[in-house]
């Protein structure tokens, strides 16, 4: 089998993307320290369509030389927009009529696979601190808790990959009962 | 709702997962530059009971200061091997019966939701270089090449992004086909 090239993937100029139908989900980031990890997630984001990138609180924004390195560019074409706490962006994202889905491992959580996103709804997901997770507050004010069954020595995922999977959860699952979500 | 406590979430010490029973997947790494992003995938290799990881060509091998920050330790739970190159492994892993997936971008894919592994199969997920991808050598090996469907502006993923949702995937799906796959 031949491999892609640049031109058979037929990818968005930032002009044609900023146009284009989006993913019904926002990503609300709750005090990420990584800039490394905010540019990550600002490239899966523009991967999977996502509407939105939320920095809150201590969670540093474009430009900057650090988010670029992992974002290769798509801190431009993703929209974000930042708040100075994590509970306003949630009490806002309220408002709008997002459901808000904590990324966290919590008692009385759903596992992520057994999550089934609806086309109608719009979904904002919060991801937390390297070390200390998704803040308690925030926890509490969540309409749903999802987590990634995890087994292993470890007692975490990596915020970007995690981020990544749950996307990638709303993505496939969006794109598979609506294909008029996506091109 | 209640954060689980480090003490609620149970993990294994390295000893109890050595002896536990894995998914029937092995990663290979075919040329990873980045030590960041091959600590990356030992982490979510431990969280997802990856059997072994097989560090191909110029992916460096622990111990190492720089796969420690993101392994965080799972470079020592997770069992791993050098190969000088990827064939040499991907030849290997044939003869030991497990099916070539490859992870790439390329004519003739099956999109990654569409796949479902199966219990009774051993399983190679190769994936490749930041920038060239996975060698054409190593498509032209396997036995399926996997997509991930992407859209947006950049022409891919980040290898340990990709590497986290492919194993998310087998897991996943896994999980739900038989429980006695994990614990």
């Amino acid at each position: 089998m031949e491999k892609k090239t640049i031109w058979d993937l037929h990818r968005d100029t930032i002009t044609t993307y900023r146009l284009r139908k989006k993913l019904p989900v926002v990503m609300v980031l709750d005090n990420i320290r990584s800039l490394n990890n905010i540019g990550s997630i600002f490239r899966t984001s523009d991967a999977f369509l996502v509407e939105e990138i939320m920095l809150c609180g201590i969670s540093a924004t474009p430009p900057s030389p650090e988010i670029h390195k992992t974002a290769l560019g798509a801190e431009d074409s993703v929209e974000w927009r930042y708040f100075a706490s994590t509970m306003e962006c949630i009490l806002y994202l309220k408002e709008q009529g997002y459901k808000i889905c904590v990324l966290e491992q919590v008692k009385g959580s759903v596992a992520l696979q057994d999550f089934k996103p609806s086309p109608d709804q719009r979904y904002a997901i919060v991801a937390g601190h390297e070390v200390e997770g998704v803040s308690q507050e925030a926890v509490d004010a969540a309409d749903v808790c999802l987590e990634i069954p995890q087994y292993g020595t470890k007692h975490s995922l990596n915020v970007a990959v995690s981020s990544g999977i749950a996307l990638w959860h709303f993505f496939s699952s969006l794109l598979s009962l609506s294909t008029s979500t996506v091109k």
